[in-house]
């Protein structure tokens, strides 16, 4: 398991007092150090994991931060009594905000901070159009390949390059106790997808699923301390003759699952008649809604279609029956679909689902790419994320082929680092582009260091750079291999700063001279 | 060097005739084979190299095409006199649309087909919003790396996955050596920026240029046979002070040297005052300009900013006065351009340059990310392409760190081939979707094998693939390791199209029962 900081930076904290808030919080930041002596503070996902500091065993877990409220409802319905709770001082630290933004974002119900009272080792976030855009990696063995601490390791190390949440979306063998390695362990949010395990439960024949074994299930993961959980309560048997003509029918387990149940007992699904219990359970616990897309599109042919809008419309009401319960929600999102389609998602998502915060899987901008699916998906993924989608599922190289290793974790976790932090640049977002212009500026002063510091991943970055000019003069020289030192663009204009400067100067005396008449350029 | 069709495929070649075209055309494709005997073709830049058939012979160069005209203008003169010439009949043939929409195009300078007439090698392409969008690869070694066999190498291997231009960028020793290698061996049009040979022959100080050496350059370069050159001619003495505050300067080679040189001198550029001259040296050769940005943003806080519009201001002007020439004309856009900049800068380059088409260098979408820059970028391509831009210069992972080895080369095209399919998607281009739409078929049918040839890169989802399930029987199986047999949603759809398809002909026989009254769904 990679422990220790990443390269360049430090763990920092601020303690942060909020009036009200009767417990201390330590808000921790991922501290570049730049080499003029300045440093920038970057939001920090990696937990305990990167604190040379810290003590790391993952037999006893991580520290359960102080604080956690189990008998005063939910963060929505603490958030629509005016409160402002830990939690919400805590991100609104963490994203330079006014702590009142996080809550009436919350009370309106267009942010989400998943927080099972029972998964108190996470650190609190916020998912939510007003606040920087968000990345979820997913893990999880199959049936066919990897191991407990295959998956631990995967956690550590997806959330080490940024991931904001997990979900394990184990569908093997263990499934509970890598859920609760994975729980005591992970400094995020942790969502799970239930009919996985439920279906184990039923030896994987879906028509012998039961309301009953679904919604022990259920308690049993809230109990653990899932942060959410994907439930595709839309998929209605009225539905379902709507793909019979899709290129690619199903492609959501989840949906296939329940699609199989409904035809199978022509009956509607136990998901969408017992959705009001369902709702009591989640709100005892804390536990947020993520209203699957079992019928989003999963090739470029069958996207915005009929099925996934008619879903997306039952979302919506569901949507409204869990927030009359206090209960948080989101909805997800496709899936594949091509460019000039995927603002039409955003507009709808928001009208037919009273703006709670979107969820996509991507999307894939085209299905011509397997192996390099987390680029088709991170076109789609920036702009459907620009348009308003608060969170991002990546996808990883191995989407469509196979289970994803480490390395295809980390490129799936780097690429959507990417894809929202483009949409965060593009939305404005107050802090985005303090982290441009810091790395430019480095990169102009030929700092490299610095430059592989402030990137996403300063091992590759560095790397790529020494496999050419690996002898640490090269550090400060003023140019890099790609154009050699006479072509360096970057050097010679360096160079000409003070010349232009003259010639500016020289150009204000001779306009001064002249009485101060209109601006002429240094030359028409 | 790799030759040998790629997995899955064959060259096929369709001879194709035309009224007025007097040599025949052997236009190529590569031919997708499918299982069930279908087969599907598909646009293929990658020349005799990937027909088991052809001799390669790089000492001798590549068979030059029949049909080639010297004595008879610019494709722009005989376009504009209503002639439609072998190259515009082959590139018909090859975009799949009529001889004249590429006539009409060209003729109207919306369209350019650079093909110089000492360039016989290559196979004819169009370059235009109307067209598929194109994708151009950089090579060309550096003083600090590279050889010419490898830079042979690369370029054969970018047009291999997919590459439609390419760029000798070289700037290190024996330049025209490597040019006339990769000129007599390239299937694909070939660019360079003259000013890089320019300043090698005055050993590399800007201020030792003069418009001789540059001019004798040029015309060695056309006589060679070089296709379409870069030409910094807008970078003007008074926009120079523009770009004095920028976070990154002036980051373009060629930008760069000419304000070195404008300062130097204090002197207007002397290729904007000997702009007419140049003109008449294209046209005698039909060498295409790609007026150069050499004052494009190299940063997210410059981009669009006065320096960079100034600059596209006087290259409206310059494309005004090749085109009274008969000069093809496309124009070279940025850069480091955050999302919501980027669309402007198509608006504007068609507005102030007459619709002349718009060659991008990406742009990245962010700066934080050096080592996946060819992602940064490909989502800004993507975005700029969908808005109209015809060809995207790709951009490699290795970009600001150091020159492209091979696999970065491959990554760079692939990255770039997607984001050209899906904006070509998300334009309707009318052959586009059919790809998609086969290999979205195939992956729902676990036509395995076919699903990899349909993709952009067979090899590396097939190794993906058979990281975890290598065996040829899992070539048919109904899933894969991602989420094993039970849980393949894909797999449990295709058992239940049987189900749907009943369930909705007992619906219709009922429906009928009830004497047809209005449709009543499955269930409400």
């Amino acid at each position: 398991m990679t422990t220790g900081p990443i390269t360049g930076s430090t763990k920092a904290y601020r303690e942060v007092e909020h009036p009200g808030v009767d417990v201390p919080l330590r808000v921790p930041f991922r501290r570049v150090h730049l080499s003029d002596g300045d440093h920038l503070d970057l939001y920090d996902t990696s937990g305990p994991y990167t604190d040379t500091d810290a003590v790391i065993d993952l037999d006893a877990g991580l520290t359960p931060r102080p604080g956690v409220v189990r008998d005063r409802g939910t963060q929505l319905q603490r958030a629509r009594a005016g409160e402002i709770t830990a939690e919400m001082a805590f991100i609104a630290e963490r994203e330079g905000v006014p702590a009142e933004l996080v809550r009436s974002e919350v009370a309106r119900g267009r942010a989400v901070i998943p927080a099972n009272h029972n998964h108190p080792e996470s650190e609190p976030m916020i998912i939510g159009k007003a606040f920087g855009v968000k990345v979820n990696a997913n893990i999880g063995n199959s049936a066919v390949t990897s191991s407990i601490a295959e998956e631990v390791d995967k956690m550590v190390w997806a959330t080490r390059w940024g991931a904001d949440t997990i979900m394990d979306l184990s569908t093997g063998r263990d499934i509970h106790l890598t859920r609760e390695w994975i729980l005591r362990n992970s400094p995020v949010p942790v969502g799970t997808v239930p009919m996985y395990q439920a279906l184990e439960k039923v030896n994987g024949d879906p028509t012998k699923l039961s309301w009953d074994v679904y919604r022990d299930t259920v308690i049993e993961q809230c109990e653990q301390g899932v942060d959410y959980m994907t439930v595709h309560a839309g998929v209605l048997l009225r539905h379902i003759p709507l793909t019979v003509d899709r290129v690619t029918g199903i492609v959501s387990r989840g949906g296939s699952i329940m699609a199989a149940w409904c035809l199978a007992h022509h009956t509607e699904s136990f998901l969408y008649t017992n959705f009001e219990e369902l709702c009591e359970i989640f709100a005892r616990y804390d536990v947020t809604f993520s209203l699957g897309d079992g019928l989003r599109p999963g090739s470029i042919a069958d996207a915005n279609d009929a099925a996934q809008f008619a879903e997306l419309r039952t979302l919506g009401e569901l949507t409204t029956i869990a927030k009359n319960h206090g209960v948080q929600v989101m909805i997800e999102g496709p899936g594949h679909v091509p460019m000039h389609k995927i603002v039409e998602n955003v507009r709808l998502e928001e009208e037919l689902c009273d703006d709670a915060p979107f969820y996509t899987l991507g999307p894939l901008a085209t299905d011509i790419a397997p192996a390099y699916d987390h680029i088709t998906s991170a076109i789609g993924a920036a702009i459907i994320a620009q348009a308003g989608t608060a969170m991002l599922c990546y996808v990883t190289p191995k989407e469509h082929l196979g289970l994803p290793n480490r390395q295809d974790v980390k490129d799936g976790v780097i690429a959507y680092k990417i894809a929202a932090h483009s949409a965060d640049l593009a939305k404005g977002h107050p802090r985005a582009q303090q982290r441009d212009d810091a790395l430019s500026k480095a990169r102009f002063e030929f700092r490299w260091h610095d430059q592989f510091a402030l990137s996403l991943d300063p091992d590759t970055a560095r790397e790529f750079h020494d496999e050419t000019l690996p002898a640490e003069p090269a550090k400060t020289a003023h140019f890099c291999s790609m154009c050699g030192p006479k072509f360096c663009s970057m050097r010679i204009t360096a160079d000409l700063k003070d010349s232009i400067r003259e010639a500016m100067d020289q150009k204000s005396a001779e306009f001064a001279e002249q009485g101060n008449r209109v601006y002429l350029p240094l030359t028409s």
